[in-house]
């Protein structure tokens, strides 16, 4: 394969055109076959990842990554059934967003298309290979995928056993490309491929996301740094609200919409610490907190980073407010726009924190782990958007897609 | 006020938190005492734009770009019209787009929510002050205009009167702020405002879009050029043909939506040439052909440079295709993603232009002048966007929002 970014981008957008014509049932036809061939060469999988996996491991990669790179038979075919599950999904290509007949007598309507060219900037995980390509594939965009170079032979591995079912399908073998991972200059060609990729998503850590976002003059969607917070009113019930917190912290660290800081009102704080801090403790979670915190055995203090650091791990940085509009005004100051969770059983608190909290997800009364595709009935996810721009929050099928206005006259003229 | 563009970006944030939460009453009270406004001060405004108009005729502007920038009574009452019929115009903050409730209980529903702030870098013409300021106050973001030094003292005096309004209707005078025009950098800190500003809509000539695609990291929503083709069918019926193509080109020719470019099929070219061509000529239309066009009267040659251009002026680059195949290939190639039309009695030709053209609008056997907020009902329109993320085509006050997804439990964890 060609290393000219450009060139893969011209292929990507020359078979995207057939691609956008596609029926679903030629699209879920090579979903099927794309999935039955990752399961049916799962050992050529197996064996390239063992050779990325052995790399890591002798250069001293830390433990947590190494295990994110890891594929076994079960992740292989939790891939290989993810694409099952996009095959089952509606086609988002050809939906009608609105419709009508204008007064003069035109036909209007906004209709669904492909974006066209997709380019997918992400890091470590080998399985958002096949989910990236199988969501492309789904919503009529070819996928122009740059991976890790850390993951660079399971990548191949995959793409390749990707593209012959694709091709076997009867489709172009191009709307499934790896842009390889050689030096940092593919990620920067990819960015400024504009007019042949229409849009990336980067997916990642803050560093990746942010380069991105600084020098791509393609269009982006800014996915999933999460410092998410969890408050706990004075009008909370104190049982749900541990459970909460718990949940939202400990049920998985690494996510973006795991709990990062935890704000408790002042009422309260004397009976609520007293449980929470320790709960946290018991399950292996450092609490870095403010003055109120530290009074209770085991918190570390906080410091003004803590509060916008998203630890990904099981450390959560703790603050007592003196009232719900010193809450917002907190999560106003160190929200990422992800996620953010009030715990009330106040009506007017409820609603002021829906109003007045300017993150892609609001929740009250419950955890902050519910910030996602799947949890939301999307059946698919491409990631999390925290920008404003296209889409914001979790991304299903439709998030992939763009519109375009189709006008049916009978020789109308202004 | 101060030039500092970063300062007036936090004041516009500040103001836009109580805009965001500002009833559709409160909001609606405010665009009609503007109108009101800017209708009592006319003089000032006049005034204003006087001297505008007498520097822009002592540098020699050319008259047209001049007529633009001129105001007059009648253009001021156009101006109060535009925001009393935003007034009018449903709220879209607010909105539910989708609800559910999932089959753990969680109430999930999406609701439009204002973007924030929203930064117009435009030319010429001062209605677009007031227009956007209109639009973005109804839609509940505050707005950063930076217009053109050419129209320097009629936008000054506008906002002054708006702002005034604005205060005496009870929301912050801070949702409407000018940005200094006394150099080129206050585009280029607005362009990198990222973090305050949420979305740059630059309103203009290709130049300037492109420039703020290239080096904005705020999120951009690109407007407006467009080399609009008609492409005149085998099967089409002559007469409206000739209707259609007349319309298009010289209903108005500095218009985005204006047809640029002429695609015949050949099966017809020998009958519909000499009626085109001569019509076109009568409307003083100058016709830069290809060989074919070439041997009727008055047509001079187009280069391929002709093919790519937006002529915006009484000027059409035209071609003879031989078939349905080689008009999709010229427009893929050509098209600048705006409005594509077709004129056919031809269903199987016409699903496939539909199909096939990859642009904000296609139009079966209507003028490309359609493609306009008003005509497409939205009552309301910030310009048209050309870009495949976040809104497509005419941009009217929902696509002028983002979203927040609330989800409401009562004690949900995973």
């Amino acid at each position: 394969m060609s290393n000219d970014v450009a060139e893969l981008a011209r292929r990507a957008r020359e078979a995207s055109r057939d691609l956008a014509l596609a029926t679903r049932t030629a699209k879920d036809a090579a979903l099927l076959a794309m999935a039955d061939a990752v399961e049916g060469r799962a050992d050529d999988v197996l064996t390239a990842n063992a050779a990325d996996v052995r790399r890591a491991e002798e250069a001293g990669t830390e433990a947590h990554l190494v295990d994110r790179l890891r594929l076994t038979q079960d992740r292989v075919s939790a891939m290989a059934d993810g694409l099952r599950d996009l095959a089952r999904l509606p086609d988002p290509v050809g939906e009608v967003v609105r419709g009508s007949t204008l007064a003069n007598g035109l036909e209007l309507r906004q209709v669904r298309v492909p974006f066209g060219v997709v380019g997918m900037i992400y890091e470590g995980r080998p399985n958002v290979t096949v989910d990236a390509a199988g969501i492309c594939l789904k919503s009529g965009n070819a996928a122009l995928l740059r991976g890790s170079s850390s993951a660079e032979q399971s990548n191949a591995a995959l793409v390749a056993i990707l593209r012959d079912a694709v091709a076997g399908a009867g489709l172009s073998a191009d709307v499934v490309q790896l842009v390889p991972t050689h030096s940092r200059e593919t990620v920067k060609e990819l960015m400024r491929a504009r007019g042949l990729v229409d849009v990336l998503v980067p997916r990642g850590g803050a560093g990746l996301i942010q380069s991105v976002v600084e020098e791509s003059t393609v269009p982006v969607i800014e996915t999933g740094v999460g410092n998410c917070h969890v408050y706990v009113d004075a009008a909370a019930d104190l049982d749900m609200a541990l459970a909460i917190v718990l949940n939202a912290k400990t049920d998985r660290t690494s996510v973006c919409n795991a709990a990062e800081s935890l704000l408790v009102h002042a009422d309260i704080a004397d009976v609520f610490l007293p449980r929470v801090v320790p709960a946290l403790a018991a399950a292996g979670v450092v609490v870095h907190g403010d003055e109120r915190f530290l009074a209770c055995d085991g918190v570390v203090a906080a410091t003004d980073d803590d509060f916008a650091r998203e630890y990904l791990s099981s450390d959560i940085s703790a603050a007592v407010v003196p009232d719900i509009d010193a809450a917002l005004a907190h999560i106003r100051r160190y929200s990422t726009g992800h996620t953010e969770a009030i715990v009330t059983g106040d009506q007017a608190a409820a609603r002021r924190f829906v109003a007045e909290v300017d993150a892609a997800a609001v929740l009250v009364n419950a955890s902050t782990r519910f910030t996602d595709g799947g949890e939301f009935g999307f059946g698919a996810e491409i990631g999390i958007s925290t920008q404003k721009l296209h889409a914001r929050g979790p991304m299903g099928l439709p998030e992939m897609t763009s519109t375009k206005y189709v006008v049916i006259g009978d020789g109308h003229v202004r």
